[in-house]
């Protein structure tokens, strides 16, 4: 049995430190790596990139709105035809550090505000397919299931790399329960593991009423920005390979 | 008898227009596109692609510092890698973009104060060169002959395109006459013709002082920042392919 | 009999120029001036500053979302709290630029999308009302009338300015008509300069619909970014003048 | 025996933290507030003000090169005048945020590569002192002795503040010690200490060379950027007041 775990990373941006990068990237099989608008510097890039290849971690873009002071987490209303070419900007930037690695960009995944609008908002779903598709249409397109960007990505006919939230709890309609709900984002580590587990090895994802709803994952993400985060991750990992599960990168999955 | 013309083109930004694209585009056989850092949004940044993929052009990056406000013509002291990542970051980000047009990225120019930087310290000039050679070292390197930028070129084994100026005089040591003394830009376009069609058909540029100075070159550069150079440009491209120069992209000269 | 003439000015950032500012300098009484975020740069805003001083046009700070790409004009989803500070910031420099040209600014006027924004989001308005009574209490808010930004500025005691339309078209409801609507933005300048002087001597505006709509100002809006709209500008100065309207700096109507 | 400390502050951005603002604002009495520039937000500022405010810290503008990337710590070779508005632009913003906690702004002390660059050249020195004193001409420029920055403050009539550093070694021709140099970085909180007074208690400084440079000083600049340098600022704190010097904000000793 194989699963891929992902996060985002290489956030951030001159002299400014973020995330937990040097611990994630002992335990995801695929780097999710910002590309200079919402973080991320060419420098910080070239770096993460080089680790990725040293460790056999897949790479991946992490374009995000242009807006390094709400860090990407900001919904813009731009045009769809400008939200478009600024991802395959980001897309072209990153496959032009990856050769200082030598490895090739294998997937896509947008950032923050940009991916919550674009589960929800056709038109931005489209923009990042076909940005993807335009720039090299074997990219994966790495998605949370039951989007439109899922949608939009079936529908250019690109390769669909799916994820799943261990540190979230998912509502009835597959969504996310919203941050502010309390027991919303999981702090357990020996939960969070448990929880993965049965993921995988059974398929599926529990909702908060107790329903197991049929949500099919390729990926489990993980983050590195609340206090217990890197621990559950890591409890996650432990539990996931103690249970005879082989982490690999999302490659060979999709 | 061959030459190519070049320009730096596609250096709005949003809502900012800037420089004379659309004549400058029917003149030229090579476009240096901006690439988002000193100008150049990714949306004039496809449409320039496009224009160029249209008339037949071949393309060039044509990064810059990231010094929006400054337009590039401010010289910043960075650390070589820094500048190296960035170029490379810069490259990248068209090479992606190109796909819109469906074409290549043939060449490399640097930008403003950052060529002329170049130019002169060793440190940049093998940034730009190492950037080039990592991410494409099938790119042809777009220098001013006699310089370090050359040099470094030479020394990493890329390939190198030529260029001289139809509207600047030249001081003995091959170094264009300071912008601020009198006569340095050649606004005449009649004078400027004569010029160009002597250089291309004779070889060699005559210096301010007379000297015929043994120049080669395979591209010249005409601007679009000068109320007089589109005119300039005009002549030249006019007076040249009067003479039975042909105008060519820049791949087919070196 | 007293009106108000005011424009959005010093627009344009480093090499790139925008707007018809040295136009409009001589029609309006009052310029908005950009302050560094959606477009404007320290040195233009000086310039802008100095020219008004010289020619007795009151100045007001017209702050934007920091977006230089989509020039303001892209709504953002921020914190009403770091909306506020980004209003208040501006509002700070452009008042340290004052002191260049020896005068006070008098007025706040909200740009593009962060205006329209204000307009129906109370929390939006409320953010620049107490962004200005904090930096300083005495500016005019500068409104539509009607809407949440003008009431979050009576709320907070602040001295109000309402403005209107002279190349727009009205609704029932007091809003603009929307600018894909044929007709919604008036360019044939006689038609603009009689509305105007039947605005300003009747009082009320008519709306498409026919009805008088007994909405009140201060200030008449001209803009320059229509190639008609200087023409609809000069024209309505023209006849407002001819029609013995004398046209004066904000402060002296509120 | 009076001394002042001070602090350069405020520098983070956004999701990004730097520095040891926290500690560092229990030991100063002088905070150098980043503008938005080279560090610093619209939020951050306001927090930085009204803490220091609670605390009696007294507050100056932080200019820095318009370079969020280089942190302001990159040479950047522009005309004087486009610095001196843009500084004059900091000043202005900080003074509209100071608002917030109800406090003035009392100095001026320009940071990184700026303050490096002010130091020997003097038109950039003259930049900044033609700022301050347009903006506000009673706010303290805050300078290294011997510098070109003194003197321009000095020609421009402006009332200075002298600083020295408490971890830096200092060459007999009063400029710091190069910090590639070892020992140049004053690690060790008791030798700072013993330093620190003995400087303030005695006067002059003592060079790497051991002669003692008649250098007279207001302010004692504390930095938080090394592991080591909040714990050399706290012993350097504590050694001065247990030696009897009080530490007061910088207004009160110019």
């Amino acid at each position: 049995m194989k699963i891929n775990i992902n996060a985002d990373l290489s956030e951030g941006f001159g002299a400014y430190d973020i995330g937990a990068d040097s611990q994630l990237l002992d335990i995801v099989a695929s780097a999710n790596v910002a590309c200079g608008m919402h973080g991320g510097d060419p420098g910080i890039m070239r770096e993460t990139l080089m680790i990725a290849a040293e460790r056999g971690v897949s790479v991946g873009a992490h374009p995000g709105f242009n807006d390094l002071w709400g860090f990407g987490r900001r919904q813009i209303d731009m045009k769809p035809d400008d939200l478009e070419y600024l991802v395959a900007y980001q897309i072209g930037a990153i496959m032009g550090m990856a050769n200082y690695a030598g490895i090739a960009v294998t997937h896509v995944k947008a950032h923050g505000a940009l991916n919550n609008m674009a589960c929800v908002r056709s038109d931005y779903a489209e923009a990042i397919a076909t940005a993807i598709k335009t720039v090299d249409d074997t990219l994966i397109s790495l998605v949370m299931p039951g989007t439109e960007l899922e949608k939009a990505s079936q529908k250019y006919g690109l390769t669909i790399g799916r994820e799943a939230f261990i540190d979230r709890t998912y509502e009835d309609d597959w969504t996310l329960t919203p941050r502010k709900l309390a027991g919303s984002v999981i702090k357990d580590p020996d939960l969070a593991a448990r929880r993965a587990v049965e993921m995988v090895t059974n398929g599926g994802i529990q909702a908060r009423s107790g329903e197991v709803l049929p949500i099919e994952f390729d990926s489990l993400c993980v983050h590195g920005d609340e206090p217990t985060s890197v621990a559950v991750a890591k409890a996650c990992y432990d539990a996931l390979t103690g249970a005879g599960v082989e982490i690999v990168p999302l490659p060979e999955l999709v």
